[in-house]
């Protein structure tokens, strides 16, 4: 396994005192995977179910053909934001739990700004 | 004055139960804004620093020349993240204060999830 870290696993909160060049692209790279309206779309829908989410239903929600749906699904689960499960012919998505505490983590810039 | 709002003033929360497409568009605009490492970079200096920062500071700071620093400043101060200030010839950047505020909202996904 040579593949490099998801962001969310390596990137450092944007109000750290100091943010290596790598660090700064990993950061970057977590807010570029979220810089599309479907993809903001996606989060909030998974953000809102108590359950894991079919690539199907996406479809219908989002107004979108599905290989579209599962190019933005595929960006964010590459950035380690969704968790991806196959039950059978289909695809299911969740939050990854780690995201949503890691994505906090980012912006946290209280530490140094207040 | 007939500017949209920018980004920060308008956009939900990912874990609000109900998203526009407009709500979507300016998270995601948002979220664009910061998806470059030099804009983190950026944001990470200012959350790091006591004082406004002049532009001539990012400059050697960042190791980009002047033009693609301002490039930079400009598309987070129009997003609604940074204020910006003129002292005679320079420039100079803080975060708004209602950016961290803004920005952990945006990610706040727990209302829901947990």
């Amino acid at each position: 396994m040579a593949d490099a870290l998801p962001p969310i696993a390596c990137c450092r909160s944007l109000g750290a005192p100091t943010l290596s060049d790598d660090e700064a692209e990993a950061t970057a790279a977590l807010f570029k995977a979220l810089g599309d309206p479907a993809r903001v779309k996606i989060v909030n829908l998974l953000a809102t179910s108590e359950e894991p989410v079919c690539v199907c239903e996406f479809v219908p929600a989002l107004g979108l053909a599905q290989p579209t749906v599962s190019h933005h699904l595929k960006k964010l689960a590459d950035a380690g934001l969704l968790e991806r499960e196959q039950r059978g012919k289909w695809a299911y998505f969740s939050l990854n739990p780690e995201a949503s505490a890691g994505l906090a983590g980012l912006v946290e810039l209280q530490e140094v700004t207040s």
